[in-house]
């Protein structure tokens, strides 16, 4: 079964806000064997709202809308619904009661007519309770299709389609089983791996879809399998994920389902009982800001200390200054002392450490923009290794976190 | 003039990336006068891009299409923009040259034939140079609107819509001006602020439209005017922002043009040569992350002690154990105790520290999840607040990293 998904609001499309609950929908939709067909995202208007609606309620069985639910003026959505379903608004006592409660609980400011007016709802609508906001979800059916309205602030979308729509969805609905395994290769290029499994690509079943990812120095494959037999879709695409280490297993770093690499190195680390701690210079605390953002960090992240002057790394990391003006700041013996120094001070199993620069300046030193050097310390051994990022900032800063991870998630793996 | 954007890949539609490309290329149509209308995501499936290419066709001057350029054969685009212009595929020598070329440069395989491959182009295309990858982009026409091609990778296709695409509109199409301004505000819901300024928004003239942008604790304000005297609709929003202060002035922290609040704090710091560190506890190196993405950053800011386990707020902050003991990890006292600490080992004139609960369980504290304090030490006198940002662990870090620029953006305004 198929849905799609409309997000309605100028802000996507005057480019000031990225859409990231469509890629949400999108991914939990298809958990429960929905197909998503596609994507759009329309103005703050009636002409266009109700075109997008008759489009894909044609094609699709359930449609799934965000946006444009607020108590402001500037919001058309709801009175666009009820135009489409040919129905008028009246007021939900339920949704009134808990916009009250939810003012005299967390809002200073008095309520208004504006918000009150979040209560009227059409009178076809099934309302699905918004915990954490005044704009209530509202389920309408038109012919075989299902127009889901949720509001655009993503937690509350996000609660919303958890505890609401995808449950009705399951309960109304025989969906196939979707099933994905995503496979995290470095070191090789797309089409040099394309090369190498070109045969094994070939003879996939027909029921499976594959895919290349490429992304900051490394490539996904991604396997698709659709049908109603979930045990034999597992079956199969753990079958032929295993037929490719023979080809390629010397670039494989591991198996992705949802999780990233930080999640994996945070479920060894647990598993292990071993600590990390991080020394960042020109990575300036995303190291950190990844490893922070797995739920459960504090088993294993003790800190780290983002010494991004260069005097930081002598004072707070005693990184010894003859060997910064030896070496420069940015250099493989700089790393490693950073490294090794704050696995020290921490008291921690491992460490990551980086240097380098960013630009668009030189900075402290005089290497290119770009040059960054990497260094790990595991319980026996520290190492740094020198890569060239590129010339743009941001890049440089994400291959470089992207980069970090998997040279520890390798050590993690040896222990 | 009004353009679309299409963007291919079942990657975006299963959810597994979420789709940036569009936001950039919206953003940037819109500073050269170019409304984009309607954004499209659709599989990587040869009847669904006919469909889209139509369907933008009919509405669109000029139709930006990302993704599906690569060189394996997942990819359908070149193929099916082909059947669509009616057109065939041949080898550009340019276009192989540059493949060639990046091949010895940077990437240690043999170049193969799938790579080879990319050189190949439509008769009917302008080819666009991508100096930063293999896959080029193409600009074709068909009747009087242009369909440009471009590869998904995000750096690839900023670099080509900035040298190639932007300016080729720029030269063939004549536009109209589209400004934005938009206001910052916090400390007041979405239906409080309409309510003040409701006489304002009702006497705007039809030429600004308006709109609410909340997200984690602010609302943002957004004028737009469009038309075709620049100065005129500069002169015109910004008056009408200007009426906006005696109406709500208590809460306006500023103005963003393209600017977020870590920018302006950057500026104001660099202007008055002054410095800042951080000490972070849950929010785990994001506050320096965020800092120090801003290219510059150097100027003014020296470092971090992202302190996460509670023994390291001791260790490298010189925070007392009694204190800790006495008034818990999670308390006023300590988010003081570590901005002046960090303040003082760095020797910076600014200083923001964090402590508190992201759950989502308790930690090291007995605080509830989402009790957190933020502490702000300035020249002159350093204070904390505590808040209560929730129990989503994704959201009390977002919502606290917010605050805590809101709250040393208005201090550091003082000097």
């Amino acid at each position: 079964m198929q849905a799609e998904i409309i997000t309605i609001g100028d802000e996507i499309l005057i480019g000031q806000i990225v859409d990231t609950n469509s890629a949400f929908i999108a991914k939990e939709l298809n958990k429960i064997g929905v197909s998503v067909y596609q994507i759009t995202s329309v103005q703050d208007d009636r002409d266009h709202i109700l075109q997008s609606l008759k489009e894909a309620g044609e094609r699709s069985s359930v449609v799934i809308i965000t946006g444009g639910l607020g108590p402001t003026k500037d919001d058309v959505t709801k009175h666009t619904l009820c135009e489409f379903f040919e129905d008028e608004l009246v007021q939900d006592k339920t949704v009134l009661n808990h916009i009250e409660e939810l003012f005299k609980k967390y809002i200073n400011t008095p309520i208004s007519d504006l918000n009150r007016q979040q209560a009227l709802v059409p009178t076809k609508a099934t309302v699905l309770h918004n915990a954490f906001g005044t704009a209530p979800g509202l389920w309408m059916k038109k012919g075989n299709t299902a127009f889901v309205s949720l509001p655009g602030v993503p937690y509350e979308m996000k609660n919303l389609m958890t505890r609401s729509v995808l449950p009705k969805i399951v309960e109304d609905y025989e969906r196939p089983y979707i099933l994905h395994k995503t496979i995290m290769t470095y070191g090789l290029g797309e089409s040099a791996i394309a090369d190498k499994i070109e045969d094994w690509e070939n003879n996939l079943p027909s029921f499976i879809k594959f895919a290349y990812l490429p992304s900051l120095g490394r490539v996904r494959l991604r396997l698709s399998a659709k049908g109603t037999d979930k045990d034999f879709l597992m079956a199969a695409i753990t079958d032929e994920a295993k037929k490719l280490h023979p080809l390629i297993g010397d670039i494989i770093v591991g198996e992705e389902e949802d999780e990233s690499i930080e999640y994996q190195i945070g479920k060894l680390l647990t598993d292990k009982q071993l600590t990390l701690s991080t020394a960042e210079s020109f990575t300036g605390g995303k190291i950190a800001e990844h490893i922070t953002s797995i739920a459960g960090a504090s088993k294993y992240f003790k800190g780290s200390v983002v010494s991004y002057a260069t005097e930081m790394k002598v004072k707070l990391l005693n990184v010894p200054e003859e060997l910064i003006q030896q070496h420069s700041v940015v250099s493989e013996e700089v790393a490693i002392s950073m490294a090794q120094n704050v696995k020290t001070i921490m008291q921690t199993d491992f460490a990551i450490a980086t240097t380098g620069n960013a630009g668009p300046t030189k900075g402290d030193s005089d290497s290119d923009v770009g040059t960054v050097y990497i260094a790990i310390s595991t319980p026996e051994h520290t190492f740094a290794q020198q890569f060239n990022m590129g010339n743009l900032r941001e890049r440089v800063v994400e291959k470089s976190v992207n980069k970090a991870f998997e040279l520890l998630f390798k050590e993690i793996l040896k222990f």
